[in-house]
């Protein structure tokens, strides 16, 4: 009985009903963000709302049921289940947040699509190769934002006052938001220098940035080309052993014709 | 007499006839734009520009009935048409806003110019391509905008009240104008782990984007760089054919050689 | 005499002293912005000046001397002659503004130094294949611009009153420099719609830039690529021509052997 | 015993003691920079960084009578003892400002990590082919800022007062902050022309800039593309090299069968 409900969970058909499933939520939580829509059909939008996550409920746990420990295994899997989980802790309180975080299902279309899958692990495959210039760019994020913090925190304490508002602030000035006319002009009005700091910042954070975006190109690019270059490789080998064949052909030829010259004379 | 007007519409005299009239609809269209040249030869510009709208209404019928079915099959001929058919609605009432799509006529110059078409089909083309990430990129702004809408609408209705206001909100924050000092320091007045929300929405949208640039550089050079290594691996086969007729003649020669030997021995 | 001429002005010497009073003008006419500075030195600093606009003016007119119509068909020559012939202009009345054009004179460094004059070639270069994408961004901008005039003109005569303000806002927009908050929101309040015009208007013109960039990119490394490529190709060849010449060795080999062989039995 | 320092010093044990100091430096930095927690535990921060700071100096010295002057040839054991230094000068008066400078001391991390020290090499090793490119954006920011001086520095003397700060606001406009709703449409208040002056300095600051990452970039695939062809070229050439030895083979074979024939008849 296991093998039959794996075989239809992992079915084409199946998968589309989930698919089908994860669209008509998604447009019930949009429409429930509408106060009119909600005056109008709400009760209807909820009542979906909560059949819809126990279809959910069922299907882990039926792939729980079918897979047991393998679904661990899938990083996709844990991926729903704490999904599903969110979706279960009763939104009061101090949980009122989570209320918003539903529509994190809609996510699951990730883990059900297998082209959205694909594209998902190719972005996060290409960050472990930039880890050098991640660890750079945090380096300089922390140096900067504790600098900042020690030199403006208590002239602009809205901006530097502590580490973290210095962090966000250091960002902000990194995506060249309001960099200047919002942040560093009144800066300078009191400390006439900081051009000094905020200049190098830039220059080293954006071309930081460059570099990592240059480090996912030529990967990318890359991996493209030296499949390209094996496959050209390959058809070059095979015209060179090809050449070789032949050339060996020739050479037993002339064995043999030196074998029967000896033999006859 | 339809292939004669056939062979008429694709001649290149014909073609320039278009693309001049084009033009000089185009500098009408400009000239209407201001007051001062209105009130001395509006009249003119008026009538001009009700004659160029002639040509186009002719030039489509004499198309329409020189090609007959086929005038549909071509994409870029039902533009056209589109284009003129909008010219002809009257723009009084409801319909005002039409007098300002005029203009669009000379979008006909990339219909006629057939490199303009070639780079406009380019540009097309490596889209489909781009499917999944765009697929992705529609996921991120649907969600975040829920979600969006439900944490902040209440507190600020003008950034966040609708989800369509949110949509918005979020384009202009990931296109990074005034993200922070306009709308997320002023959230964070209120919320203030609103960068938790916005921090990551950030570098999600620009990375999608980023790998969106990647992935139409990555095709276009793919191509490029294919075509190059097909003519040079062509030029290393005809070199190894070359060769290998070398050695088949060799061969053909040894076996003579062999042939000789036996019977004169 | 002419010859001599010649070689003296094509000198890496002369090169030389005329950089370096180039470098000594660009570092006077800098100082004269400071009104401290002119307080000072500033009777020394126009002598300076005059005197180098002399040593300028020989060297030009030497140059004509020297090369006679030939200095006409180096576009460089006509940089140098435009840009000597604008500091003769008397600066005085409508012309005062051409005193601030005197430091264009730098620029002659781009002329002088080879290395600086092969970069711009090489970006001027890279322009007449992106031909299509520029006359398409003409096209946008262009068509959105009599559409913005003729849509928001009357609401907002200062962003969008004329053809000129028009493009002059669409071009701020593209930059995407305060596009929602200092420009799209406002209009949004008369005209709700407005962002069906400016949100197309923005992908567009963006997506066109970036393919105008990645043409220049893809173009740029194309070039290089062909040339490795070219190398590569030539280096197996010789690989190739290498064999050749044995096989045909081998070949001449066998049929004196078969010469022999009828001879000898 | 100096050989057995230099050991210890270079061991990968010491190396991660080193590291962990650093690790351990920069967060009793970061906590200093909260007067919450220097209430609480300030002294024992202090003490900490004075001990840190010992171990520092200590390691210097060793270094120094370790290395000689082959010290002095690394310049990251410059950087190291430069850090170090300005550690060391008493932080009062005119120095306060240094105080700041102490969290420079994380930056050690990247002389300590082979991996960081790998890509600052090779994020410095791009700039010089960059050397045209950069002397162009030199050229053009000055001559630049000499003509804004000249032209808005009577009327905008916050902006365009001085050199200095002309080259700071050209700096702004070409990061595109704030360039049109904060400088340029003001300025244009008072001299209507002034975008013709900042449209083409922002397409030619940016169009440089840009070049100088399709530089860079070109530049680092080029490399990766350089090796790759390298190995293929040598895979290739192995190939050919064997059947020039077949072939060698094949043609004393040859000469051997003639000398025998010759012998033998």
């Amino acid at each position: 009985m296991r093998d039959k409900l794996i075989k239809t969970l992992t079915s084409q058909s199946w998968e589309r009903f989930i698919i089908g499933v994860i669209l008509v939520n998604s447009v019930t939580l949009g429409l429930e963000t509408s106060t009119t829509v909600m005056q109008h059909i709400g009760p209807i939008l909820l009542t979906l709302d909560k059949l819809i996550l126990g279809i959910f409920v069922i299907e882990i746990l039926l792939r729980l049921y079918a897979f047991r420990f393998a679904f661990f295994k899938d990083p996709w899997s844990i991926f729903d289940l704490s999904i599903v989980t969110i979706a279960l802790i009763p939104a009061t309180g101090p949980f009122q947040v989570l209320r918003a975080l539903r529509i994190l299902r809609l996510l699951r279309l990730i883990s059900v699509v297998p082209s959205l899958r694909r594209v998902i692990g190719g972005l996060i495959g290409a960050l472990p190769g930039m880890g050098s210039i991640i660890v750079l760019l945090f380096l300089l994020f922390y140096v900067s934002a504790v600098m900042a913090t020690n030199l403006f925190g208590a002239s602009f304490p809205e901006w530097f006052g502590t580490l973290g508002a210095s962090l966000y602030s250091l960002f902000q000035i990194m995506t060249l938001e309001s960099w200047s006319m919002g942040i560093v002009r009144p800066v300078m009005e009191q400390h006439p220098n900081a051009w000094m700091f905020f200049v190098p910042f830039i220059l080293l954070s954006t071309y930081s940035v460059l570099n990592l975006f240059i480090g996912v190109i030529v990967s990318a690019m890359q991996e493209q080309s030296v499949e390209r270059t094996d496959a050209e490789l390959k058809s070059i080998h095979d015209d060179n052993s090809f050449l070789l064949d032949e050339i060996r052909a020739l050479r037993s030829e002339i064995a043999a014709l030196r074998a029967e010259g000896s033999v006859k004379q």
